[in-house]
């Protein structure tokens, strides 16, 4: 307890409560400006409450610890932000006024005390907090607000799912016995069920999940965006709150523009791989030239050379667009470059294995012949013209070209992405760390001044400084790369495992791995990300079923095309029958939606426990409001829906009434009290009864 | 004023204040049992706070009038519903508790006051009603409860609806000019636009309209079937309240029986529908014998005889199957019950123009000859074998067969149905008063004792109970015939009108009349209906996408099989090229599903002022409460987002604190003040400045 004694050791585990940590870096070689830009940025926020210290960061950088000054001024903070919460709707009770209650009730989280953090250092001034944007605009020097990761707790997070193992060897090879290996019409239906099921009880998990973690309806207190341009600003006639407003019908014009924008992205990155397809073809198949060992790595340079430079600038274009539609809120802002975003990797990850199946193998031996506008080319090139054997009608396309491919995309790149993401960022690390002591080692060689910012470190602060610099170091995590990551690896699944079903083991082995690898990218490959509230993984879902629905469409076109019953066009094309592939294109696509409305159907009808949560809590406040006003014993007889009979009893006794001069009075004060009401009855029922009687 | 004056005239305007009649019916021939029974009755009635007067009916009927008996139970039952829909969120304000201002606030409304009558009456006692459930059960003799037509309202109603015109003519001419009479394909592009458009505006209406009648959310207070059986009673983890649970898992697997009952109901009905279908074709098209004249009317005779048998018989097993699946509330029996419906009604209105459409005309002439399975029967009857003239090979097909079919549903199914709901029903009445007539002059001829039931009446009720006497004559409204009527018209515009789309006017005016003919229909040939909350049209919207979906298929086949482009199948259907319809089918199918989600996403992202309005109830109730807790001022302070910035530059001041023992508190102080930070962040300004000098 004595943690005056803490070593440098254990220091590694301690936070020193710092909150979050602003490196601010001093690229302007204006030393006056900086200064002058450094005071304004502390004292803006120690104006809204932080405590601060400032240490030397590495490579002419200024590292600010932050905390929030005060327990009473947190507790302010959080109060006002879960008042909001109850506001907005996304928590039914009203947070307990007094202090001591307000944590008692709901202990604060290591999250909400860093979101309402975070909030006071990046909301506008106009919203309480300091606006500092990093990297935008004025705040363009400051290159990063992060908070410092939690050792112990990502130590014993990573040790918990390294030990787990989901996945029994034994499902494994019962995966394998059931599904084989080759075009299984079994594994087609599966996965089209599976996927079908899928996306139909993650929708429903998702809103179970936001309830259950008290978010649901979270991503209706939308953050603004700092660049958004309003047009007029209006007192919202709902919350009474001025609000920025942006005409929604121009913002439509303006989305107008993702058209254009789409159809060149297609044409340019489709035309692209389209074209590097096939020289690759000529190249591989027709092509027997010399520099073939040579021009076979042509294809592929092209590709890796020209696909990142077209996906920068197309990416360019996007956020222009998106920046141009001009979203009032982050999270909208977001969406809109997702759904631009998917169209590239739909186009880089999925045309390829599209021109495979549906162009190369059925149609391959129409088009290679026309490849000989290069065949043209090489030929003056070459000496002897027979070097070119350009096959005219007996060409045997490379059916297993199909199967190569899904097996590249199912095992080799899974490791290289795999790679990429663990030991790349390792090696850049210690590569950094390498070029630093060397250069410190000239420098001191040279100078004899050691231009290190741990120089004047106090000791006991040392290892957490130095850790410190570390993490500023790190990149800042987007959890949006790794959604995608795992979207369109569901894509490849759903569109094209058919060709290879042990692809969907490989993907499951891969996602145990990277399971493991994101959780430790997360924790030491990255910086702490803000923990910012989410209540769904928003365009993703739709991204998902969409690459589902095409699934459908994708698999039964396989299935007949290559599914072994005589029908696959083995270099013979001729013999596919187009209305039987569009018959079955047609029962899959409808079967498919038909499963996913029986699905969807089946799980509405079983209340989920989360929806279950909520429509309790909200009886449940309502409830307790009746009870303050009303006194117990009456809001429990409304409640359950009894009302005292004695008091009908007297009512109804009561009827009848005296005899008014009015028709209306006169016609309900015909029979006086139930006895002669009665009576009557009986009379008529007896007069009825003789009637019927002399009728017959 | 002096309403003792009032005339017999007048007395059609006034309802004496009645809230409901209930039509005892003595069917029983036990006079003792029927007395009893309505002892029983009467007796529960008064329970509930009801004042009740009797009179003779006709047809061995007593009549019991019942209103609510006194003001104050009466608001007492309102604040008891209001204070429900509150607790179940369909208002989002309490209402106030006391008795002056609950009515002041917002006015008890005709309908309120009948649905909470209604309730009185028929709620199990467990709920604090009657009971009754008419026609059901012990209440066998309950014909029916209805309350009494508002004379006046409907008159001004009609007359107000008669009124208006909605559609110009100059509007029709311009849709004659623009679409032409035949095979349209911009018609067909028009009307799959409007009909995506409709589906996903009616969708966003429903929500709209329902709010601004307050009823949003109004089906989540379910009405308890009285013969639901449940298997245990469970206190709800929600509401505390007992619930009568039955398992969802038991209730999914009786669902399944759906499955063969559909294909019954498919194989019966449509089985009966082909064959008549077939023995048309070849007595119009191939019989040339005797009797034609005469046979020519079988299949008519076979259709209009068996149809409504086969119906009555499939209905009887959809209701009892839907019995079987014992649904909880009676929201769910009539969603299950209208989905088994759909299936007849689909079959019986629309598979004569599926088999016209995509049987008879392109495979005519290979399926006809095969007809002679009958020829051969009738030609052992005749006398001369030439006189069926068998087309051997060159068989001419009645391509004008489609367009009859389309025209007959636009036009004269149109005439014979307005006409059977307006004209049957009243001479169905007028038929029976004369026959009563007469009965009543044989009775007295014979006996001299004239039985009628208005010899007692009292003089100045004479009129009014006459009206009500008619009243109880008249049949119970059900909203969901018109709105089948409507579904089924829908389906034929959307699946056939391309056929002639000059249909589409036709149905434009016969709902210009159907709107006012329902109108009257609801005013006086029908009994009152009970005001029921609804907020949606429930089942109905999904039949509507469903039909709207199968439209673009069916519009796109009917465009390319006779879309006059020379494709068209004039007796020649090996010229269809299979691929090319599955082709045109499969891109309209496709296309007309991404209009409707552009459709959907452009009316999201303009915001109804239904839901502005709800969110906008909903935030100023919860700053209301916060308020009432904080004062007002506060409470503007944390809405709109301030917080008192003198307290955090005190709060700035505060920084630092005093230098602990701790390595945190330490880390902490050593800057003392803003002042020293900002000194300790200028110095390491310097020093980085300095230092990039020298590395450069």
């Amino acid at each position: 307890m004595a943690s005056s004694q803490q070593s440098a050791g254990s220091a590694l585990d301690t936070n020193f409560g710092v909150d979050y940590v602003i490196c601010y870096r001093l690229a302007a070689a204006d030393k006056g400006k900086a200064e002058a830009q450094f005071e304004k940025l502390v004292r803006l926020l120690a104006n809204v409450g932080l405590d601060l210290e400032v240490r030397d960061g590495d490579d002419c950088s200024v590292l600010i610890f932050t905390k929030i000054v005060s327990e009473r001024h947190l507790l302010g903070e959080v109060y006002r932000s879960r008042i909001k919460d109850w506001l907005h709707g996304i928590r039914l009770t009203a947070p307990e006024k007094e202090t001591e209650k307000l944590l008692a009730s709901e202990p604060l989280t290591d999250s909400e005390r860093l979101r309402i953090a975070y909030f006071l250092i990046t909301s506008p001034e106009s919203e309480g907090g300091a606006g500092i944007t990093p990297q935008k605009g004025e705040w363009k020097n400051v290159e990063s607000i992060f908070p410092l990761h939690n050792r112990s707790f990502n130590k014993e997070w990573l040790k918990r799912w390294s030990g787990k193992m989901y996945i029994s060897a034994e499902d494994l090879t019962e995966i394998r016995d059931r599904f084989g290996e080759k075009f299984s019409l079994v594994y087609a239906i599966a996965i089209g069920l599976w996927s079908a099921a899928f996306i139909e009880y993650w929708k429903r998990q998702e809103v179970d999940l936001a309830v259950r973690w008290g978010v649901r309806g979270a991503s209706s207190i939308q953050h603004l965006r700092p660049e958004f341009e309003y047009e007029k600003e209006v007192s919202d006639s709902v919350t009474g709150e001025k609000v920025k407003v942006f005409p929604a019908r121009k913002r439509l014009v303006r989305q107008l523009l993702q058209v254009p924008f789409a159809i060149l992205a297609i044409s340019v990155l489709g035309g692209l791989i389209a074209t590097c397809f096939a020289i690759e073809i000529f190249i591989s198949e027709v092509y027997n030239g010399p520099l073939k060992w040579l021009l076979v790595f042509l294809p592929v340079g092209l590709l890796t050379a020209f696909i990142p430079i077209l996906t920068t600038i197309l990416t360019g274009i996007a956020t222009r667009l998106t920046e141009y539609e001009n979203y009032a809120t982050i999270d909208s802002y977001e969406a809109a470059m997702t759904r631009k975003v998917f169209i590239f990797n739909f186009i880089t990850c999925y045309l390829p294995l599209f021109l495979t199946a549906f162009i190369y193998i059925p149609f391959g031996s129409l088009i290679v012949p026309h490849l000989d506008i290069f065949g043209l080319t090489v030929e003056s090139l070459m000496d002897d013209p027979k070097q070119l054997q350009m096959p005219k009608a007996g060409f045997q396309i490379n059916s297993a070209r199909l199967q190569k491919q899904v097996f590249y995309f199912a095992i080799q790149a899974q490791i290289v992405n795999l790679a990429l993401e663990i030991i790349v960022p390792y090696i850049k690390r210690s590569g950094f760390n390498k070029v630093k002591k060397i250069k410190s080692s000239i420098a001191s060689r040279r100078g004899g001044e050691i231009p290190d910012a741990s120089m004047n470190d106090p000791p006991e602060e040392a290892a957490f400084l130095a850790r410190v610099r570390d993490e500023a170091r790190l990149e800042i995590y987007d959890v949006n790369v790794d959604l995608r990551e795992m979207c369109m690896q569901f894509g490849y699944l759903v569109l094209f495992s058919v060709v290879w079903p042990l692809s969907g083991f490989t993907y499951l082995v891969n996602n145990w791995f990277e399971l493991r690898s994101d959780a430790i990218k997360i924790c030491s490959g990255m910086q702490r990300p803000v923990p910012w509230r989410g209540d769904s993984i928003g365009p993703w879902l739709d991204s998902l079923g969409f690459l589902a629905w095409l699934g459908s469409i994708t698999t039964a076109a396989l299935i007949y095309l290559f599914g072994g019953n005589g029908l696959g066009p083995e270099g013979t094309p001729w013999n596919i029958k187009v209305w039987g592939l569009l018959l079955t294109i047609f029962f899959s696509e409808h079967i498919y939606l038909l499963v996913r409305l029986g699905i969807r159907t089946i799980l509405v009808s079983i209340e989920s426990p989360g929806l279950q949560k909520e429509r309790q809590e909200r009886f449940s406040v309502r409830k307790l409001y009746l009870e303050e006003w009303l006194g117990e014993e009456e809001a429990a007889r409304i409640a359950e829906g009894l009302v005292g009979k004695a008091d009908r009893k007297m009512l109804g006794e009561e009827a009848g009434g005296p005899i008014g001069a009015k028709a209306e009075d006169k016609f309900w004060g015909r029979q006086q009290g139930l006895e002669e009401t009665l009576k009557a009855g009986k009379g008529i029922i007896s007069r009825s009864a003789s009637r019927e009687k002399k009728d017959q």
